[in-house]
């Protein structure tokens, strides 16, 4: 069974991916709206891991609405969300059996509920899976560390291809550097570089 | 990693245990009240996918009190969630990492919330895993039918050791036959015999 799982080249979908590939012929797909090459981080961790990778373009108005959102809110929470269910829209449009996400038990944002994901399932005749939903972020922490080679530190020094660093650019050009320190906290990112065995 | 899976012989439980053995050593666990020997269904079920099995004792104070409980409501559902909080309870009193259970994204029940969650692993200091939360029924049954040779039916005629018998069996106790047809509408319930491959 094919299935296209939303892929960063962080911790949380490259474990999805290992999780799922049990079951399903896993191709990891990374959303780009064209405005850098961040893409190719998870193209690389991708490669690395030993999956197909595949870059998917997300429609820039998306972005550009998403990122209006995030500066009349003063946080990314929304539009995050709301680029998350177009990437997940956009997938569910390819030719496959199943979409996948990497999001945990315990994410705040980007969330799917329940009714989100049978409509999605319902409208592109597809299955959603949220592997990690079960899971709290100690025990991903824990298989983390296991399975992966991983690089962690501040958000925007490590590579990766989850949107955030894009939406960055565009809140730059849109308002200015102030802006985007203002919406974006400094938090912990992780990028994963191949396995441990 | 040990990990100890609350265990019917049923395929959700089946599914979780063979998600949850690419990271963790998982054993099946049933749980019993004493009243019948029906965990044994169970450990057949464990012992043909290759899973080592244990039973556990639960408390039956527990059983009498859901099955009061179910009696008044006219329905399962709250007794059933009782039980299964009991269960998970005495099970995170085991020494392992995590424990574990097959609960699905569209179960009612039994459902444990996030706040449960954490509210069991703060105090047992184990993680707990619902592998298939993020799981729909038709993404569960696809699976299933690749990976299980599975034989279903009416809930009475099929063998398995989910708690309901040793709980019809303390209902027709308490009150009579009549009390169980009431209580326990009918319902397809499966059990795996094996793999297909």
């Amino acid at each position: 069974m094919e299935l296209a799982l939303l892929y960063s080249g962080g911790k949380d979908s490259s474990l999805a991916a290992v999780l799922l590939d049990r079951f399903y012929d896993v191709r990891c797909v990374t959303g780009t709206f064209g405005v850098t090459d961040d893409w190719q981080h998870a193209e690389r961790a991708a490669t690395e891991l030993g999956f197909p990778f595949d870059r998917i373009d997300l429609d820039e108005t998306v972005a550009r609405e998403a990122v209006a959102r995030m500066y009349e809110d003063g946080y990314p929470r929304n539009g995050i969300q709301y680029v998350h269910e177009h990437a997940l829209e956009t997938i569910a449009e390819l030719d496959v059996d199943a979409v996948a996400d990497g999001t945990r038990r315990d994410d705040r944002v980007p969330t799917v509920s329940r009714a989100q994901a049978q409509s999605l399932e319902d409208r592109h005749d597809v299955d959603y899976l949220a592997p990690l939903s079960g899971f709290g972020r100690h025990a991903v922490d824990r298989l983390v560390e296991v399975t992966f080679d991983v690089e962690q530190g501040p958000s925007e020094e490590i590579p990766k291809s989850d949107y955030e660093d894009e939406l960055r650019v565009l809140l730059a050009e849109a308002h200015d550097v102030d802006a985007v320190a203002e919406v974006f906290p400094d938090h912990e990112q992780t990028y994963v570089h191949g396995r441990t065995d």
